[in-house]
């Protein structure tokens, strides 16, 4: 297929250590699949083992070292009195990429089933309700702008207010108060299968990003790759949508993988025949 | 407080049996005390008893009688064949209150804590979103316009496309997919309280009405009068709002009520003194 690239407009993500990058390679190559034409941008730090970077590079367009804590910049050093929010301003460094004129910012635990180019035509701040508290939208997919001055003015709020739920969605929510909703269909928290299962059942087929948000990340469950089903403790629809993390998974991010990172997922993947 | 009244717009609400009937009379009484100006209209099935009827008199203007199935009505009667759609029909009887203008229905386990008149300046058909599948509105707090033309145009549909999920909720969702959203705050449901206590904690004082989703109904849990608190396996913050509703209850609809109810309800409730 030959697709017209659009240079200033990018998918951006953020991967701070090993497990989170295997998610990046996961839903970088979820968006090749369904042939962007935008650009693929992630933040990474340097507890990203160097053989990832190389694989991260390799589908990703840009690969862009950022520092949690940056003692050169006044509004990080006040920072430093909050570590708690320490990973919330690593996802606010998406605001520093200013060779774009837009980008869709995507948690890594999230996979992409469907194109999703028409975000590009949404304005910042564009993003999904939390299923918690739909007044708030849910910071695993936003449309946003890049910005320096957006940047330093998330920065001074985050100093002078803090988040209410201490993470980067509490910062977001008080700061963009008037946000642009976009479909759930954009960001299916995978809870929502259980939450209203009729619903789930009536419009899973129109579920374009799904979000694994909460601790149990499908990169810590156990995958069997011979019948291609996780192992263990869930919901019959939670597993359909971690065995489709798996399937791309295993199908173009696992054969790419060194030995040592192989084999530190061996404890996940169970098979008769040997990887 | 000198109301200047408001004669053709009415909050509606529904109850079909003694149990729905109490959380009719609190809900009613919760209006009243925020001093509304728009008139208070139930409708009831004959299996709500006498005294209890005679009780809503005394809190709501208007107490009309409704049918489940009306065997009248050609379109009633081709829902004979959709039993489970029995309840949903009787909520869909409000759209055949022509003598209004404008309505707000509330489910019968709301519990209304400021003045929500504001809400008759919204138009059909808005409500809130539901925290299952947040593009789907909850049924249980919604801006409607009375009509027999939408009542019929209903019940055809009804009729020809069923629910998507078994209740009133699959139904209006799939009639009015254009809904306008309104704020949380209008029908926050309690289990909100945990599933997103930040926020809960961040916004908890703007909410104007509480709804008390599932089968726990405040009516079914214990409560003790003397510490003026529920007994039972509840978290802090949904205890804290049954806990609002059994105020409400204990003061203004509990001494009204007959002996015999009182037995019934005497289980309920734990008191050294006897009531
Ligand atoms: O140790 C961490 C925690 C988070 N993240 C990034 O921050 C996002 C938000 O965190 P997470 O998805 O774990 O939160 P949840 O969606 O479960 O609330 C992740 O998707 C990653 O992109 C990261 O790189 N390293
Ligand atoms: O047996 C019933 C069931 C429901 N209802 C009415 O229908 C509404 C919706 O049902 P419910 O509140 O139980 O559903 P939920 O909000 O828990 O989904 C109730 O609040 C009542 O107004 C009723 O009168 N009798
Ligand atoms: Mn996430
Ligand atoms: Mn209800």
């Amino acid at each position: 297929m030959n697709v017209t690239r659009v240079h200033d407009e990018s998918y951006v993500t953020l991967a701070t250590n090993e497990n989170y990058a295997l998610g990046a390679l996961t839903l970088g190559q979820s968006l090749r699949n369904t042939n962007t034409n935008r650009r693929l941008t992630v933040l990474i730090t340097t507890e990203v083992p160097q053989l990832l970077v190389d694989q991260l590079k390799s589908v990703y367009d840009f690969v862009e070292l950022v520092d949690v804590l940056d003692s050169q910049d006044s509004a990080n050093l006040a920072l430093l009195k909050r570590p708690e929010l320490g990973v919330t301003f690593t996802k606010l460094h998406c605001w520093r990429l200013t060779q774009y004129r837009k980008c869709v910012f995507l948690d890594s635990d999230c996979l992409v089933l469907h194109n999703v180019d028409d975000l590009f035509n949404s304005e910042e701040f564009s993003a999904v309700s939390d299923i918690g508290w739909p007044d708030c939208f849910n910071s695993g997919v936003f449309v946003f702008r890049p910005s320096l001055d957006t940047y330093s003015r998330l920065l001074d709020f985050a100093v002078s207010q803090g988040s209410f739920d201490g993470g980067d969605q509490g910062l977001l929510n008080a700061f963009y108060p008037n946000w642009n909703r976009l479909s759930f269909v954009y960001n299916m928290t995978t809870n929502a299968s259980y939450s209203y299962a009729p619903a789930y059942k009536q419009f899973k087929n129109t579920v374009k990003i799904v979000h694994f948000i909460g601790a149990q990340k499908p990169w810590y469950h156990t995958y069997n790759l011979d019948t291609q089903n996780v192992i263990g403790n869930v919901t019959v629809h939670e597993g359909d949508l971690i065995n489709q993390w798996w399937r791309v998974f295993t199908q173009w991010v696992l054969p790419h993988l060194n030995n040592e990172t192989k084999n530190r997922m061996r404890v996940q993947l169970v098979s008769r025949t040997p990887l």
